[in-house]
């Protein structure tokens, strides 16, 4: 039936979404990614470190330093311990063990310039071992000031999505919605949202997405700080017209989603993608409000556990064209 | 009589101010930011501490800088001095107190890593916990350095606005007028100004905000280098038309100000926002210039301090529509 | 015989130059800042010292952080000195010279958290002045880390303008051109130029200043590596119509220029002003070619120190309309 | 025959590409950057050394580091050779290199703050100088750490270009086109492409490039997470109207591309350039397909290495119009 689609859907579709006809899976994964795996010239010139960096979550970020931290003075006592403890000053020489423990200890006393000098460093080689460590120690944490910086000056939109759409009615036609919320104290202004959708149809055989954009009721918003419903008419100007509850879920249909918005704080523009696939897309329900006056009536509550909360409503019968 | 404007004001109201219909309190809070609370998701999650940082006072935020080196010292010395002060060498041991004091200061110079060695760790314990305290000053003061920066080279409008709007004859009309004028060393350019109002409405009992545009007389200035005086023409394309004094002051209506410039030592776009209530417009007053030639003629000089300053003026006598 | 002007300008002014009628001297200073002094508020507040950091000259910068140096070590010094010596190992206590030198050379092994060592403190007050002291030498770093980075990654548009604008036959009328070119090695593209100037207009007795838009022949370049001549054509769109040299001499006429473009290497865009009063404006004269094919013919050689180099042209009679 | 051109030629061609008509060489060079050697003014004005650090590699980069670190320490070492060793606690004095050796290391341990202490100055100029080297240390430091944070900051596109361009039928006529993809783990959004050609001509003997936009298929892209091959159509709307293999191959004729983009990760517009050369045009070849469903299906993978891959395709014989 899916081949119905073809001349059901009026609207002309679009060519610049980026994606290919014969893309497989999801376009935009959950977090708003393209889902495309990219293979080919090696992984250090395809990965930006830097990039990698900054999407590691803080604590993966924090175990890396702390490992390269010990892995880096490891390396160096092993060097100051091939040279010969008799080049350092204050070594407990009892055993090796305790020779290499010190060892290890003057290593992360260089590196972190500390330097206490209850162990310190005679002769050419372990000095000159234990200037470059200092050196590299200094730039070790010179760049990671620089990570810390682009981890949390990094301007994002933190914005909440609803993890589902809803198909319910809106105005005299009906409307498939999806709503978003600000979830942190940045102050996001002039908000827009692009959405697009990609509908996979038959032809002659084979599978073939075809994107689409859809228009929204509202594409822009001044003062993003309440929660955004965006809706989608469903009427002759939308490639669903005449969608029934089964067109939505037995077919391959992907909503993308797009929002750009200005963080004053960040002084910065901000943009932040999601998808809702079939499964994903509840017919006949809407949301039920997220904020409402605080008690002193003198300001507004927002609430975010809210975001999710719909209620199901009755759906006009669509008069199916096929 | 408030029913009175639903007929009144015969401008479309816009939808995308983005605040709801039902939202209580004023909307832009005096300090610019939209008056909004937000719960739900937990307080981590909410708070961007990167955010909250950089709005704190320098006074706020060099005191959290300063507790915080106190406790982590606190902390480290409490870990020294369980360990045993057998394992720092050179430590005053004459009583239980100048140990720990001995042991405080250690762990000042161990985080600071300045490890003068006076006192310094041996064995294994000491010496460990010694190397992740450097490890983690460093760690520390790499972020410092970041907030640091991200506080001071965070770009901003710097931009005073007068405390109080005015109602004042205007070319053949009235205007609603607020000036603004930048207060600091910066240089704007191609500044921008957007002014709606919310008006609240009663409808069948409730009452509800509505959104409304409003025009002004200049949008756009090439250097904001002088104050610039915003001017919203009070005619028939007005959602103010035919207000009286005590329309003005009986109601609730809130003028929210969105100025956005591009600062030329930052090479960035600042925003700044600001918002009057009734209480704060003053009706049937101008105001007085505030800059002026420098004495030798060579110059001009802003008079910041004069911002706020009006004189009374006749209005007109407004026919009441009601 | 300047009220000529006003019959003999037909353009409309524009309002939105952002500087008053009566504002006095030249709008735009040589080094493309706005002249205008401001006073009130109090000078902190006037300042933003990260701005004022900023533009200081690298020579400046650099005594500034030298001089508070020694005397953030001078004050330490001087409280360590009269906490008293005895509170500090290996000070040489051959006379109070000497202390005080060695008591000086401690703050500064601390403040820098080198601490050799060989003075270190004992005791409480001493051990907890070097504690802060150590923790406000790396604030001190942390902040002058952010200023260099602040200092040396600010997008800046590196233009060079030629020191006059020149009035020369321009295809079938005059032309009013001046010229610019950037001169290091920055990647300028996209660039635009919005010229506008003030020419000043006695009105029953008071001199007042009026702007108009000047139109440019190209407002507009795709990649800004070589020189860029704006002409402004004097036909009867341009408020100069029928301006004689005499006209340009004797009035207070000022060209104020505004360019854009967008830095490839600082993916930024930057701004730059600059502006040409009546005594900087050269009637008869075009300049010659500031660049040329390289020896190999393999690439163009931009020449910077032609960039004020022209020639007298003849100019047509103009029928002065007086 | 190349005069043949200008007749040929029916398009007006543009005036805003920036370069010259009597510039020579190619235009931008393979890497990206305008094709211009810049003189005059001196050296130190016309280069930004900061603009040019971010453009070493970062093996230059590390080794400009290293070696400035050593040639410092060899600076310091000498002053304090002079002041003489006896102004150093702990040296060994066994023989002069010896004391040298140890007085450079004794200067890396006080650049590097690290201050073991083993050996320490005593007296006034000794202190004084390493006062002054712990303090350039520390601003070294400051500095690199800016440096690098700027270098892995610097917003980049990282696209990679096809190494040629190609020529091959496309719908109804033929189509020039080339392909480009982003090869590193960033996220480029609302993705533009801007083609120009710069084409030699013969005026009565000598040659001038004349510029020419060129139309494409699709200008712009919602999401570049494949591949995007970007075609111009050759019909009586380009400047190649006509354009044999021969005219292709004997004349100098070049295509500029300029690709804006929005990163997501770093929130920040990026740009790249790239230039094909007549020797870089290749008649009657199509590219293969670069990206094909992964194996599971659920999602697209992207060759990086098929790049340049294409493959011969026959031409309609054109019907040149000389």
């Amino acid at each position: 039936m899916a081949t119905g689609f073809r001349n059901r859907i009026r609207q002309k579709n679009i060519e610049d979404s980026g994606f290919g006809n014969n893309a497989s899976g999801r376009f935009i994964r959950k977090d708003g990614l393209p889902n495309v795996e990219r293979k080919g010239v090696n992984i250090l010139n395809r990965l930006s470190w830097y990039h990698t960096m900054l999407e590691l979550s803080t604590a993966q970020f924090l175990s890396y330093l702390v490992i390269g931290y010990i892995l880096i003075n490891l390396f160096f006592a092993l060097i100051y311990y091939t040279i010969g403890v008799e080049h350092l000053t204050g070594i407990d020489k009892s055993d090796p063990v305790n020779e290499f423990i010190d060892v290890f200890f003057f290593s992360s006393q260089t590196f972190t310039t500390v330097g206490y000098g209850r162990i310190a460093p005679v002769g050419f080689m372990a000095s000159l071992v234990a200037t470059f460590e200092a050196f590299l120690g200094l730039l070790a944490f010179a760049i990671a000031t620089g990570l810390f910086y682009g981890r949390f000056s990094r301007p994002r939109a933190y914005l909440k999505f609803s993890d589902v759409a809803l198909v319910a009615p809106f105005q005299d036609v009906t409307g498939l919605m999806f709503r978003l919320a600000p979830f942190k104290n940045n102050a996001l202004t002039s908000a827009e949202v692009v959405v697009s959708t990609a509908i996979e149809i038959n032809e002659n055989g084979d599978a073939k997405a075809q994107f689409y954009t859809l228009k929204t009721h509202l594409s822009h918003i001044n003062t993003l700080a309440l929660n955004w419903t965006v809706v989608h008419k469903i009427d002759e100007d939308s490639p669903f017209f005449g969608f029934t509850k089964e067109d939505f879920k037995n077919n391959k249909i992907e909503i993308i989603v797009h929002v750009r918005a200005f963080d004053e704080v960040f002084s910065n523009t901000v943009v932040q993608r999601a998808s809702y696939i079939s499964k994903e897309i509840v017919f006949g329900a809407k949301f039920v409000p997220m904020y409402y006056p605080a008690k002193d009536n003198q300001s507004t509550v927002l609430d975010l556990d809210k975001i999710n909360e719909y209620k199901e409503v009755e759906m006009p019968i669509l008069v199916s064209e096929e």
